[in-house]
C-alpha cells in the first residue's frame, strides 16, 4: 500500500478502510530502516496512525508543528520523503526532525521539547493578523505537559484557533513525573487499553445483539466525547477538551479529527493515548531503550562518560549524605539509573524542565546539600538565567554534568552542544572544566564535589582512555626539547586527538583541561610563541576568543589563531565528518600549523 | 510602636491587638522614605500586614523566600535594618532585594520572577536530606503564576512539606493576563472586598443578635476556609488550599497561619488578596506608576528609550499591516502602552513568560507577521535557548528591543544588563546594533523593520540627544589629522561621553554601532594603531573580546585593551559609580591611554 503513496494528494485518494494496512507498511519500513540508519524509534511507532489520520483530513495548507519533532518520521514519509529514507540523519540526507529547508510541509523546525504550542500559537496569530484561513495544529506528547514553556504558552492561547493534540503515552524519555502532568488525565494507556478491549469483548459475545449494541454504544462514546467530557486541566486554559481517544486507532482518528476539523470554533485539543513502540514487540516492552536507537540497533554497551558519571555518583553519595543528583527526564542517559535505585531520597528527575532542575538545585545547595545537575548541552541552554541568577550570583555550590558538549553527529543542528563554553563562560563565579578523558571526568566529578562555586564538567558521549591527571592547571602533553615556537591548546577528546595527529616536530601541544579560569601562569610563560587553538564551540565567546583577548592585552601580542565553529549551525553527520565541515580536522589542523611555521 | 521593634523577638513580645498599630507606622515608614530614596512602593504597602503575621507566626529558624524580591522592604524592617533603611539602593547601602549577605533573616537572592516555589522546593527538600526541621515559605504574587518556571516547580512539590501564599493583587507589573491566571481564582480583589464589607455592615445592623451572629458566621467562614474551600488549580499539584483570605487583615492572617503552621502536614497554599498601594491613595489608584519609583517621587516624563521605541513602533503599524509587538508583562516600562491600545490585535503581552514570548515570535515571524520583541536586557536572559533555537536556527525575522542594557543603577545585581552582548553574540544569524543617540535607536528600529534576520537592538534607559547617523558601519565621532597611534572604539551612550571626554589629541573615538558583525573594513584599516574597547557589559565574550581574538589571528597583531565588566556581579549604585567601581569612568580611561602613549 505504501507503494501507492508518495505524496499527500496519493493518501486523500485511499479509501479509510485501506488506512490500516498503510499504516502496517510504514510501521514494517521504520522497523526495517531505522534499526539500520538509527534514530528515534519507538516514538515514531507510536505515532503512525495519527500521522495518517492528520494529513488523511486535513488540508496540505494547514501547519502541523511537531513537537520536539523526532517523531516526524511517518509525516516525512507520508510528504515525498519516503524514497530518501534511507539516508535519515546521514550527511546531506534528511534530518531526524523538522526542517523547512528540506520540505515545504515542515512548517516549523523543532527539536527541544516544549516549543509547539507556543510555536503553533505565533502561526495562528500571524494568520489571523494577515487574514489567512489556514489551520494549526501543535502535536504535542505529554511528556512536554512538564515544561513550563507548554504552560506559558497555554495560558496565552484564549481564544485563538488552534488544535492541539495531546499525544499521551505516559512517557518523557524516561517514566513521566509530577503531579500536574499525572493528574491531567486519571485514565492511563494501560488501563484505557484494557477496559476498552474487555468491554468490546464482552459485548461481541453476545448473540444478535452484540454487535449492534455495541456499534450503538460506541456511537453515544463518541458523541459524549465530542460534546460532553471535560478536564479540569485544560478547563483551566479555555481549552475544548476531546478525549480520550485511541490514538493507535485509525478510524476512531479519523471520526473526531473531521469534526473538529469542521468546527474549529475555538481552540480545542484532543487528547489520544498511543503505546510507545507500538508493533515493535521489543520496543513496546522496553521504550527507553529504543527512544533512540544507534546505527547498529539498540545502544551497545561500550563505555561512555554517563557510565563513569553514574559510578562516581553513587561512589560520592555512598560517602556524603548531602549528595543529589537531579536530571531533567533523562536518568538513564545520563547515566543516573543507578543512583535513582539506590539514592532514591536523594534523586530528583524533574521533568522536561531545565529551568526547574538548576533554581531548585540553587536551593538545595543554599540549604547545604550537594547538588549535581547532569544535563544534556543542548537542553542547559534553556538554564542559562537560572544558572546566573538562581546559582552563580550567591556563587553556590552546584556541580554542572554537561554531557553531548561539542559535536552531537546524527541528531544535528537542534542539538548541538556548541554553544556552552560560551553561554557559561561569561558567567561570573563560574568554573569550567573540559576533561579529554575518563579518567580526567572521573576526577574532575571528585574535585568538584569540594568546590565552593558552581563548576560546569562539560564532555562528549566518549573519552580518551589514557589516564590523566587533573590538577586544575593545563597538561603539556606533548612538550618539545627546543624553544617551541608554536603551540596547540586543544579542548577536549577529539580535538586533542586531533592536535597530537597533527602537530610536528617543533609544535607542543596542550590539554586544556579549564577554561575558565586559564592557566594565566602557562599563559605567562608563552613568550613570543604562536598559538593555535582547538574547541567544538561556536568562536565567539568561547575559549580561543578569551586566550587571544589575554595575550592581546600585552605590550607585545602573540599571533593566536582560533580555530572553532565560526557563526553557523552545524547539520547532521557524523561527529568526524561535522569536525571536517568546520575545518577542524587533522589535515586541516597540520595545513594551518605548517602555514604557521612558515610565516615564523 | 515601630520603635518598640527592632528585631523578631521585639515583635513577637507584642500584643496581636498591637499589630494593626505597628503596620500603620510601617506604613507610613515606607511611604516617606521610599518616595525620598526610590524603589518599589506600591507592592510594599500590599504587603506589610503579610510580612508583620508571617515573622510573627513563625519561627526565626524557619526560611522565608520572597519571589521578585522587590516586596522584602518590610521584611527589612522588621528584621533589623529598619534603621539602614534611608540607605536603600543606595552604594554600600541595604539593596533592593533580599540579600543573603546583608542579613540572616534573608535565606535566598532574588529578584526575576518566579524563582521562589522553585527555590524554597530546593531548601525543603534540603532540609529532609539533612534531617533538619526548619518550615519554608514562598511567598509569590499572582504574575509570577504566569511564568513557566513556577508551574514547573509546583509540579514537583508533590509530597514535600513546604507553604505557598499566594499574595493575588491581581496584577504582575501591568495587569495580569492568561487563561490560567484568570481561572486560578474566580473572586478578585474588587469583588471579593465589597462583597465582605457589605455582608459584615449588615449584620453589625441588627441590634442585639447581629454582633454575635457575625462573629458565629466568621467563625464558620474560617473553619470552612481551613478545611472544605478547594481549588482546581492547586488541586492539580496536589497543593491543599485555604483560601481566599483578606491579606491586608492582620488578624485573619495571624488565624490562619498559627493553625498552617501547626498542621503543615502536607503542601499547603494560602491564597490571599492584598490591594498593591495599600494606604497610600496615589499608588492604590495608579499602581503600576507606582510599582517603582524614582528617588525624586513619582517616575518623571523627560525623554527615555521606551519614548522612541512606542512612536517608532506605532508609525511602523501604521504602516506596515504585519508590524506585531510583544512585551512580558511590562507594557508601560517598555513604551509599548500606545501600541496597545492603537493596535490591540497585534500586540501581545503574554505575562511573566520571556520563553513564551520568544518562541511566539518565532511562530509569527515565520507566518509572515514582523514581530518586535521588547524585554529588558536582564529578563531575556530567560530566552536564551529561544532565540537561539526557535528564532535564530531558522534565521527568522524577529526584531529584539533590549532597554536597561549595561549597569541599571539602583537595582544592582540581579537586574544587571551586563550580559547581553556575550549571551547574544555567541547566536548564529543574529545581528547585534548599539545606539547611542535616540537618532540612532529610531533609525536602528526602522532599519530591523527589513532585515532578514534576527536583529537585537540593546539600548540604555537613557540615550544621547546628538543626531547621529547609522549606515550600518562604525561611526568615527572624532578622528585626528595625524596618522592616528591610539583607536577607542566605544560601545553606547555612556562609554561614547567617557571616550569622548578621556580621549586626548591623538586619539581616535568610534561610536560602536554593530557588535555583530564588527566593521570588519574598519577593523582592516587599522593598521598598527592600539585599540581600547570600552562596552558596559562583561569582558568575556563581549565586544572587545572579539575585536582581540579578530585582531590576533593577523600575523603582526594590534595591542588590545578590553575595557569591561570583569567576572563579577555589580551591586546597586548609581550608573555613574558603577560605572567608576568597574574602573570605565573618565579619569581611569585617561589614565589607560596615557599609558598606552607612553608605551608607543
Amino acid at each position: 500500500m505504501l507503494e501507492l503513496v508518495n505524496s499527500i494528494s496519493d493518501l486523500k485518494k485511499l479509501d479509510v478502510k485501506q488506512l490500516p494496512e498503510l499504516c502496517a507498511d510504514i510501521r514494517s519500513k521504520l522497523i526495517e530502516e531505522v534499526t539500520l540508519s538509527g534514530g528515534h524509534l519507538a516514538s515514531n511507532l507510536g505515532i503512525v496512525e495519527l500521522t495518517v489520520a492528520l494529513h488523511y483530513v486535513f488540508d496540505e495548507s494547514d501547519k502541523i508543528v511537531w513537537d520536539v519533532g523526532h517523531q516526524s518520521y511517518v509525516h516525512k514519509i507520508l510528504t515525498g520523503r519516503g524514497e530518501n529514507f534511507s539516508s535519515l540523519r546521514q550527511k546531506n540526507g534528511l534530518s531526524g526532525f523538522p526542517d523547512c529547508e528540506e520540505s515545504r510541509y515542515d512548517s516549523f523546525n523543532t527539536g527541544h521539547a516544549g516549543t509547539a504550542i507556543s510555536v503553533g500559537l505565533g502561526l495562528a496569530k500571524s494568520r489571523d493578523i494577515l487574514g489567512e484561513k489556514y489551520r494549526v495544529i501543535s502535536v504535542v506528547g505529554d511528556g512536554s505537559m512538564t515544561c513550563g514553556l507548554t504552560y506559558e504558552a497555554l495560558n496565552n492561547v484564549q481564544k485563538t484557533k488552534m488544535l492541539v493534540v495531546l499525544n499521551d503515552n505516559n512517557m518523557s524519555i524516561s517514566d513521566n513525573v509530577g503531579s500536574a502532568t499525572l493528574n491531567m488525565s486519571k485514565l492511563r494507556v494501560g488501563k484505557y487499553d484494557k477496559n476498552k478491549e474487555n468491554l468490546k469483548r464482552a459485548l461481541l459475545k453476545i448473540p444478535l445483539l452484540g454487535k449492534p449494541a455495541y456499534k450503538f454504544l460506541r456511537w453515544c462514546k463518541r458523541r459524549a466525547k465530542l460534546r460532553y467530557v471535560r478536564n479540569s486541566y485544560f478547563d483551566m486554559f479555555d481549552l475544548k477538551y476531546v478525549g480520550i481517544i485511541d490514538g493507535n486507532e485509525i478510524k476512531d482518528l479519523i471520526y473526531y479529527l473531521t469534526r473538529i476539523k469542521n468546527n474549529v470554533d475555538k481552540p480545542t485539543v484532543l487528547h489520544i493515548v498511543t503505546k510507545k513502540g507500538k508493533g515493535y514487540l521489543p520496543a513496546e516492552k522496553d521504550p527507553e531503550n529504543y527512544h533512540s536507537i544507534s546505527a547498529s540497533g539498540i545502544n551497545n554497551n561500550s563505555l561512555e562518560s554517563s557510565v563513569i558519571v553514574g559510578d562516581v555518583l553513587c561512589a560520592l553519595a555512598a560517602e556524603h549524605d548531602n549528595v543529589a543528583a537531579i536530571c531533567a527526564a533523562m536518568s538513564k542517559a545520563t547515566g543516573l539509573d543507578e543512583f535513582k535505585n539506590k539514592f532514591s531520597d536523594r534523586f530528583f528527575d524533574v521533568g522536561i524542565a531545565e529551568e526547574h532542575a538548576v533554581t531548585f538545585a540553587g536551593g538545595l545547595a543554599k540549604g547545604g546539600a550537594k547538588p549535581f545537575v547532569a544535563i544534556y548541552s543542548t537542553f542547559l541552554q534553556r538554564s542559562y538565567d537560572s544558572i546566573l541568577h538562581d546559582v552563580a550570583l550567591q556563587c553556590l555550590p552546584v556541580t554542572f554534568l554537561i554531557d553531548r558538549s561539542g559535536f552531537v553527529g546524527a541528531d544535528g543542528k537542534t542539538h548541538q552542544g556548541l554553544f556552552d563554553l560560551s553561554y557559561l563562560n561569561n558567567i561570573p563565579n563560574m568554573k569550567i572544566w573540559t576533561p579529554s578523558s575518563y579518567s580526567e571526568l572521573s576526577q574532575m566529578i571528585h574535585a568538584g564535589m569540594h568546590e565552593n562555586c558552581p563548576v560546569a564538567i562539560r564532555y562528549s558521549k566518549t573519552l580518551s582512555e589514557t589516564v590523566r591527571v587533573f590538577e586544575g592547571n593545563w597538561n603539556i602533553v606533548k612538550s618539545t626539547d627546543d624553544i617551541c615556537k608554536i603551540k596547540v591548546l586543544a579542548v577536549g577528546y577529539k580535538m586533542l586527538e586531533t592536535a597530537l595527529k597533527a602537530a610536528g616536530e617543533f609544535v607542543e601541544v596542550v590539554d586544556v583541561t579549564t577554561v575558565k579560569p586559564l592557566d594565566y601562569k602557562y599563559l605567562n610563560g608563552v613568550g613570543s610563541a604562536k598559538i593555535l587553538t582547538l574547541e567544538e564551540n561556536v568562536k565567539s565567546g568561547g575559549f580561543g576568543e578569551s586566550v587571544a583577548a589575554y595575550l592581546a592585552s600585552c605590550n607585545r601580542p602573540n599571533v593566536v589563531k582560533v580555530l572553532a565553529v565560526e557563526d553557523e549551525f552545524v547539520s547532521h553527520a557524523t561527529i568526524d565528518e561535522q569536525i571536517s565541515m568546520c575545518g577542524m580536522d587533522t589535515e586541516n589542523v597540520a595545513r594551518i600549523l605548517s602555514e604557521m611555521l612558515a610565516n615564523c
